[in-house]
């Protein structure tokens, strides 16, 4: 049986099935995301009015036995860029999804009635709108509700934050252990608060399973591709140790751990937050050290982050959360930071975003650096309350600067640049200046190549290297998004020609296909350019590709290396 | 002698006297600070940055014995828009400016200490930064404390809007009665603020006049157009006798009032906030009728508004403010207005801005529509104070649709429409959606042909001659602005050949020079495309030229018009 798409349209509360058109046919994931959003979002759209769509879809191997293929991407147009946006996580849901044949997940439209909230009920073959009470819940209580006596449910909600309509604002998965994952970055919350939907719940049927076309040559190649996961020593060792925090210490050392607002490369504070002390922490606690964020993942690069009485605190708490609310505010206070991400998760809003805009209002007075209490303040009382303050923060921190009259604000087309300083790790900053996503870390990783050594060794002070780094990283990326593969897969791919043969071999033994790793590439820089249309013709052009103006003007210590690329170098980077 | 440019470098808190490049001689106001502007300022700079600059200029006729040329212009890049700016304004300066040869005043740099405070004293020849201790304080207070013993001194001020760096913080210029006359729009305010400038003084010196060549050729020109001025039914009666609210009742009677953010053209409280009504108040409460912005104006449009115990609550009480704190609003209760638009002048915030944003915030349900208590108490309490909600606010109307997550924010390169609306008068929405400005309806008064018959009369509700109409008069009014002229010579201008021929009469005899009445529109021509060409450089493109979605989606009332340009008809404007 085919694969279909399920599409809510919210003017008109109805709901139906439809084919998949032949030109989406090969495509998944954030492929699929960004081709849907370029073929029916009109540009210039208010992003959350009528005319924008919010689309989930699972990647290309989603729901297939393959380790670490458990992700879901959504797009739609960002009401915090204004541009094309795809995010993606893992969770139980692009399983479910590709497992009930389910290729996309289209909500358009806007209901007329501004009173009525709504989810959206997905079970085998049948899509549903119905009503909820559920508005103004959080996702935690949300996920609990909705789980009840269907405990393998999957849910896709959003917080108050998403209600609210903030442009920081997420959207929650929920993972196997019925916790969060979260689709982070860009405000699809808000996309999906401003269509009045509460949730999507993805209802399993037993006997579901992806039709894979020659079930061997897949297994071979999916034991071929967990080998190579587990036997590389970022994958295999670093992440499932200390989870993403490993990089605290490691950013300290290289000089580019962004410290309150940017102001240095170095927190004095490192230890206290680093995955180190975390890990000794959770182990002396009875929490857990290593955890997955869907089945299938042999990374394991979550954890379940326990208060010093043994209570759970958090999970998937992860290096760039720390980092925004840790070392960019100043905050050394390692349990106020979890259970601020404990909140920010249940209020559905993005922890970069959150963390940074934060640090924008210290850096205007709103409140001092290192005010641990002032932040679990704003978050536990003024966003979740949509209070003014808690609306500027939740707007995101290109509006908090405008607001408080700052001038270092530390964005790309919109959206706060994460936990690694461009100018200190150079090619990420390239990423951040091109990535038609906005500042991303996860759209072209080159911290791999700047400060992991992996795949070969590119000095992150220099400018040498890193424009043909970040290109290639962000057309591999936009394959991995486009065929559900976590993004951690890359370190693995990038030092083990296997790695990536085994991918290809797993995309054409399921689909009966004989694309090459080439072919996979060339998706990928399709998908890139697609997306970089879009943004053309919503009214971007080469002048959104830049840092701020005080990455240029003021020196990164301890290195003390300014943004040095000229307009024509970036530039460059468009040239495939 | 040859007039000067005086500039302060806050940087090195160095002030100094220097020669006019020979490029700029040619030049005032408008076209001069846009020149400035277009070759001193780094295009993608941060606008309350230390590569910002800020521009004052008055007009190549201001200071003479014209009548109506007493504008003073300002420059910079805009706070609100992130596009070239230059907003103008009557009051005394202009005047003083010019008998002192001040060609140009340019405030650069950011200085180092961010506790100090300081003013820029000017004498004939010479130029002081001082410290001030007025920072803190009202425009008025600031004015009165400046002009103790110095009566004559002109007064250029922020208040506390511009100290915040409030994006709709506007300057203040002292008028011949020691109040207020503001260069509204595009935060230029926030800029002042961000140099940590409160005010600039001018002390006039004896005998202060400004060089005319041919005094002779001069007067009689000057006869010429002044008659020209008093014959016209506009700037002779309508203006004279009810200022510029004689527009509340005859845009409504168009359907082309906005009202409630921009939902109908049509306002039931109209009769109370009209011009007539608030004639008779005047006129029963002891108020005065007319009044001039600057002396040598014979349209006197301005008025003194008293409250009903005959006490002053406000003067400079124009349409715009009334429209956009009252019909926009929801608001019909004219003493509060007044009483807003005294305090706002105090605060120094724009009006239109400061209308527009709130009626978005009603949008929002902040506060209701018609709440005039609620308006002003986000005026005095919240703006005043820089509470969160009064920073918002203050940031304009699209930072508070972004805040507040709404999809009707009625702006144009980030700045609010103002008082007429684009659909039912088509002519000036064409102007908003071209001007380099953003929206602004002085950028190209559409509204002359369109509503008031003057220049001809063009159907305000269809699409025909208006992309002409609205490139005629912003050519024409780029060049009013360089030449220091009120813009409500134009209806003269436009139903009188003489008054065109005596203004170019009287720039030949003031300079020597033998111009044309087509060189005075090519001067025009060349410095809207030089703004033009900033912007671009900038990163502006052609789709920052488009209304917002909610024109071409919803329609007007009663006419029941939606916004129908098409792209390419819209991009024709620039077709010169």
């Amino acid at each position: 049986m085919n694969d279909k798409i399920y599409r809510a349209d919210l003017s008109t509360l109805k709901a139906w099935i439809e084919d998949v058109p032949e030109n989406l046919n090969s495509l998944g994931g954030r492929g699929l995301t960004s081709a849907v959003v370029a073929s029916e979002v009109e540009p210039l759209c208010h992003p959350l009015g009528k005319n924008n769509k919010l689309v989930f879809a699972p990647g290309l191997l989603s729901g297939t036995t393959a380790a670490n293929t458990g992700r879901l991407s959504a797009g739609g147009k960002s009401p915090l860029t204004k541009g094309i946006k795809e995010s993606n996580s893992g969770g139980t849901s692009a399983q479910l999804f590709a497992r009930a044949g389910i290729k996309a997940l289209i909500i358009e439209g806007l209901p007329e009635n501004k009173n009525e909230y709504y989810g959206i009920r997905i079970r085998k073959d049948s899509i549903e709108i119905e009503k909820t009470h559920l508005w103004g819940k959080g996702n935690f209580e949300t996920i609990e509700a909705l789980s009840k006596g269907n405990e393998k449910c999957g849910v896709i909600s959003i917080g108050v934050a998403g209600e609210m309509k903030m442009a920081a604002a997420n959207i929650s998965v929920k993972d196997p252990q019925g916790k969060i994952r979260s689709l982070g970055r860009g405000g699809l919350g808000a996309v999906m608060g401003s269509k009045h939907i509460k949730y999507v719940v993805v209802e399993p049927s037993e006997n579901d399973q992806v039709h894979v076309e020659d079930p061997v040559k897949f297994k071979e190649a999916a034991k071929k591709f967990a080998k190579a996961l587990m036997a590389h020593p970022v994958s295999g060792e670093g992440l499932p140790t200390y989870g993403t925090n490993i990089l605290t210490n490691v950013l300290h050392e290289a000089g580019g751990l962004p410290t309150r607002n940017f102001s240095s490369g170095n927190f004095e504070g490192h230890d206290k937050i680093s995955g180190e002390t975390m890990h000794d922490l959770i182990e002396e606690r009875g929490g857990k050290v290593k955890h997955g964020c869907h089945a299938g993942c042999v990374i394991q690069c979550s954890q379940v982050y326990n208060d010093k009485d043994g209570n759970y605190l958090t999970s998937g708490f992860e290096y760039e959360t720390i980092w925004a609310t840790g070392a960019n505010c100043g905050i050394s206070d390692l349990d106020s930071l979890a259970y601020a991400d404990n909140l920010m998760d249940d209020i559905g809003i993005d922890t970069i975003e959150t963390g940074a805009a934060v640090a924008v209002a210290m850096e205007a007075g709103v409140l001092e650096f290192g005010d641990s209490k002032g932040f679990v303040k704003i978050v536990e009382q003024d966003i979740k309350n949509g209070t003014p303050l808690g609306r500027i923060i939740g707007a995101g921190a290109e509006v908090t600067g405008k607001v408080f009259g700052v001038t270092r604000v530390p964005v790309v087309k919109g959206q706060a640049l994460p936990a690694y300083d461009p100018r200190a790790v150079k090619g990420i900053g390239i990423t951040y200046a091109t990535s038609p996503m906005g500042a991303d870390h996860t759209a072209g990783y080159s911290v791999t190549s700047n400060i992991l050594s992996v795949g070969g060794f590119i000095d992150p002070l220099k400018k040498e290297g890193q424009i043909e780094l970040s290109r290639n990283l962000q057309i591999a990326t936009a394959s991995l998004d486009t065929a559900g593969l976590c993004i951690f897969t890359a370190f693995a791919i990038l030092d083990n020609a296997e790695a990536m043969e085994a991918i290809v071999d797993m995309l054409n033994a399921k689909s009966g296909s004989s694309i090459t790793g080439d072919d996979v590439m060339s998706l990928g820089a399709s998908v890139l350019k697609m997306e970089r249309e879009f943004n053309k013709r919503a009214g971007f052009n080469e002048k959104d590709d830049r840092l701020p103006e005080f990455f240029s003007l003021e020196k990164c210590p301890p290195h003390n290396v300014i943004w040095d690329f000229t307009d024509e170098e970036i530039d460059s980077f468009w040239n495939f």
